[in-house]
């Protein structure tokens, strides 16, 4: 398709579009006369890609460069999602061995890359838990982890089909549901605990 | 105790607890002479909450006020933990009616506050979802409202006994719990999510 059909599908400006080739996060349009290139369906599910990450995401440039640098190594998609989450967090200031963290993961015999920044989120959130003398006994992270495994699995098992093999489709719904059912996740808590607490009374 | 006590006890400094007791977010010590004061467990679990609250949850003195005056008020609790919740979240731009998310909390079949900071927060985060386009079928919905109501109720039945009738201890336990269980949880679902991922291959 050309440009102008490219921005009103992807629903972003042609200055835009431009702007992104310029710096490398959309490959060029396959020229096809001096002054006019043609774009494809992979133009447009990279664009949704950087859109989401950029956008929903406020990923910086050099952010959305990483991720894509990470989808076209070796380990693709796991070592793409583990960039943008790092991005996605604020930076941690440790960087491992995440003791505590490792322990917990170990207690819901989870196997996941010990140093990412998942881990490091989990090693942050757990000292902070600790200094102030909140419980976090076995049977709550099991509790909690158990939720959490629900919530992954479904999300997992409902990534579209046709989206497993195609990595920008994979990354781009992993960043959006990061980004967007988180805070979906922490609004339903809130609600369910006021819902128990009447309910107590 | 005495002020160098109350110091030592609830590890905050003297001129800090003075400048509570100016700022009217802690009453004063009962005058024992001239130049002294005692102080009380109750000015202990006051000053935990003041704590938690500008410490852990980054509140301004101002919101601090708002809770400790929720908390004097008719409705104590409920209207306190619902006031600092709202100080603890960005301060969403709607104040409703909350249409959609209070389709979702009737789906759940849950009762609260439909006016609440928290119904706020579940709107703007399915606002932000349907925008781009991300599916939130009554499925997907259902299996995180239950999620979320299994880590809640486990939340309110762990609420120690002592703490039931101590509005102080019960607002400091929902702050913290608040704040620093919900890294927790995204923590965990990030790296359920790493794990399922893995799995799947």
């Amino acid at each position: 398709v050309r440009l102008s059909q490219l921005a009103a599908e992807s629903g972003t400006s042609i200055p835009t579009i431009k702007f992104y080739i310029r710096e490398g996060l959309l490959p060029p349009g396959r020229v096809v006369s001096p002054r006019q290139a043609e774009y494809d369906d992979g133009h447009l599910a990279r664009l949704r890609l950087v859109r989401a990450l950029v956008d929903v995401g406020g990923l910086s440039l050099a952010a959305v460069r990483e991720v894509l640098a990470a989808m076209a190594g070796p380990d693709g998609v796991d070592r793409a999602v583990g960039v943008a989450h790092g991005a996605l967090s604020p930076k941690p200031a440790a960087t491992g061995p995440f003791a505590r963290a490792g322990e917990v993961v170990e207690l819901l015999g989870w196997q996941v890359d010990q140093s990412s920044s998942e881990m490091a989120q989990l090693e942050a959130a757990l000292a902070a838990a600790a200094q102030v003398g909140l419980p976090l006994e076995d049977e709550r992270l099991r509790l909690y982890g158990t939720a959490a495994m629900t919530i992954a699995e479904h999300d997992v098992a409902n990534v579209p089909t046709w989206q497993r093999d195609d990595p920008t489709a994979m990354v781009t719904s992993v960043v959006l549901g990061t980004v967007l059912y988180e805070p979906l996740l922490l609004a339903l808590r809130r609600l369910a605990q006021s819902d128990a607490y009447q309910r107590r009374r």
